[in-house]
């Protein structure tokens, strides 16, 4: 099995590397990453400049991959020759903080994982940790990152369906207190963005998106229902946005 | 009736202009939109940097805002209060090129409609032409803003659904041509992109994402069905990317 990580945070990232370590346990791994951080940065494919590529050494001795493109770039890039051999399966974090509710649209993370169905038709699993917002360096990811390599062989064993490629959230909790797996729809995030002016030292205003962290509502079922009882959260997802249930009523309008 | 307009082409943009004159028609309009283009940008949430605004005059004459952030941080910025009086709606466009099927989470298009939704709570629309690939600056958007005009006052009689925006697509076509409405749910795109490695005067690599224009699957019922048939796509999206109809196959695995 070859399998490509990537990841939104940058190829030299604490949350990749502990990734890529459990998926070396199940086949060979090729990684490319982005050079720095691509937080919320959405569902990118870069057209208007040409992307460079160079080899850098992980933490762990092993050559990586990493591009001055976004996560959804990297994996692009990856699926359309730069990386020869073909690859069975990708697999995007492990992001420090959970994507969940809206943050799919936003989420370097998972759009990697979209890019990978859209380009490459490959089976995907975007990985996040629940972490503490103000988080030390010293975060553990190897929870998240054994939890990752146990979904990793399932979708080898049963495949994923056509289109469909999985959300995962792990709640922040040693391994041996999460308490299994829950398969999840999205939920609701609750943003509590907010406007911050400031002056520079020339009198000029500038603008922050600042705010409190964002929240969300734990309902039963859902993504954040599930991590916030101490499950591993499985979402699938799939590209067709159409609001089905609006269907009808719109049909009805006089246009 | 206070009307948001924004764009992912650049504040100077023929398409956003054409589309604020048929909006000034129905109310009163501001405009925020980002200085440079930034199609295909995703859905992006600028928080490692603040943004910049600055008045700029649009060749109608009247002022506009101009931001360095994506469509969706314009759409933000104007929404967590850089317009003071409250916005009844968000009118994105007119982007030259169609965006159907994927295209909805790689357009910044589009992604500033979704951010109106979620930061706003404000109906939205995104609206794009089927323009050739490579038109000349004299591209004419008026047919399509007049549709615009038409879609907004409907959307002001009926409102939207909760959670629920508009992704309209209008066939190149004199007005006197376009066959009429259809709602639509959101179809397939066949992307054709392929890597170009080049070398730069140092003998270095870069690549580019080229390839082929990406066609689409005139399948009936889809949004790429209707504008092929010389109809204006309307296509109800929403922001829950839960894949439904896998949930209880990945119940059953044993996880």
């Amino acid at each position: 099995m070859h399998i490509l990580v990537t990841n939104d945070d940058g190829v030299m990232a604490p949350g990749l590397l502990a990734l890529v370590k459990t998926m070396r346990e199940l086949g060979e791994v090729s990684v490319i990453a982005p050079e720095q951080n691509w937080s919320a940065s959405g569902h990118v494919k870069t057209m208007h400049r040409p992307l460079r590529v160079k080899e850098v050494v992980l933490m762990d001795g092993c050559t990586a991959l990493a591009s001055d493109g976004a996560p959804s770039d990297c994996v692009a890039l990856a699926l359309l020759g730069l990386v020869a051999k073909p690859i069975d399966l990708v697999v995007s974090g492990i992001n420090p903080n959970s994507n969940i509710g809206h943050d799919v649209t936003y989420s370097g993370t998972v759009t990697a994982a979209m890019e990978a169905v859209i380009t490459g038709n490959v089976p995907a699993i975007a990985i996040s940790l629940d972490g503490p917002d103000n988080h030390q360096a010293a975060l553990d990811f190897m929870p998240a990152a054994v939890i990752a390599k146990q979904i990793v062989q399932r979708v080898f064993e049963k495949g994923l369906p056509k289109g469909v490629f999985l959300n995962v959230n792990v709640p922040f909790l040693p391994l041996e207190q999460i308490k299994g797996f829950r398969v999840t729809r999205q939920g609701l995030r609750v943003y509590r963005d907010s406007l911050d002016k400031r002056l520079d030292p020339r009198g000029r205003p500038y603008y922050w998106i600042g705010g409190e962290t964002p929240t969300a509502i734990p309902e039963e079922g859902t993504d954040y229902g599930a991590i916030a009882q101490g499950y591993v959260s499985i979402t699938p997802l799939q590209l067709d946005l159409t609001a089905y249930q609006a269907l009808a009523e719109l049909r009805q309008w006089n246009w």
